[in-house]
């Protein structure tokens, strides 16, 4: 805690303490996308936020302008695309714990759809970035569905990341590097 | 021509006699794939239509109300998923013409995601439902991409949809059992 000249106690220098780059796990995955889309290494996109359209105002000639819509559930994860010939499906998330990540994060149509997409011959996976460590993890979806079946907990520990995830490593052009994950996987033969 | 009681012209029977089931084509393809994913035949889904969201009223308390937000040009198709392990990915038209499908309807950016999907090994295709004659065409983007390189019409005619498109089945379970049509070119050893 520290004591701040206003005579206010605050804790956010811990916070400080293990900054991040600035930008959000979202907009990296953005721009690593956008890099293998223009490299041609891979076809992936995030989905657009599922929204509920109202009401239209088509006053404008130019423009219609969306004046009343509603933020959808997600029945699917946000991204999607090909790989190699290969279907590839993920959800990313972001958390500011240290310990854990909260497992209401994912909704139960997702991990339902990330169970299809299994099923189907899919490479599902999750992407968690733990942003006070800086850390971004690839988890497989079979890894997570294990996890959730063995215990009743609301959390998945961040020492589960360390031992079953696998870090995404991150370079100037390529924010989050995850097809180098799905590449060892590949030539490794476990997919 | 009709002539109507009110003295008024109208060519609208013309219309009436190949009247449609009344769906239009993007409700069928949900019907469609929703059958598909509770059959566990296929997982996939038509993407969000995209929008920028530029204000939210965040008073009520359960939901974010979207208060200013316009529709955005989509840079990909608006289908995708996964069938026997193989990346699908779709556009789907539907035209009142009888005569030609308009270019100008499937966007140069979306042109770009579909050659992107076949260098991947993707299969991409387009379904195109000329309403009028209640027919649904099933075309490969491989071929469309011929024909767009061979001409500089601005429109694909309808003969040329009954040369190389492949006409989708209809039953009242499957609106548009377009799986059918990719199932015969797995077997052909098209795909």
């Amino acid at each position: 805690m520290v004591n701040y000249p206003n005579g206010k106690f605050s804790n956010r220098s811990k916070v400080i303490n293990y900054a991040r780059r600035g930008m959000s796990l979202e907009e990296d995955l953005n721009l690593t996308n956008k890099y293998y889309l223009e490299t041609d290494k891979a076809v992936i996109y995030k989905k657009p936020t599922p929204v509920t359209i109202v009401d239209v105002d088509y006053k404008s000639r130019s423009t219609a302008k969306i004046v009343e819509a509603y933020f959808q559930t997600p029945s699917t994860t946000d991204y999607n695309g090909i790989y190699k010939g290969l279907y590839l499906d993920f959800e990313a998330k972001e958390t500011n714990s240290k310990t854990a990540l909260v497992l209401a994060m994912i909704h139960p149509h997702q991990l339902e759809h990330m169970q299809r997409v299994v099923k189907h011959q899919g490479i599902s996976f999750l992407i968690v970035r733990f942003s006070c460590y800086d850390e971004t993890y690839l988890v497989f979806s079979t890894d997570l569905f294990e996890f959730i079946s063995s215990t009743k907990r609301k959390s998945i520990p961040h020492s589960w990341f360390i031992e079953k995830g696998i870090l995404i490593p991150y370079n100037f052009q390529i924010k989050v590097d995850y097809l180098s994950v799905i590449d060892s996987y590949i030539l490794g033969g476990k997919i």
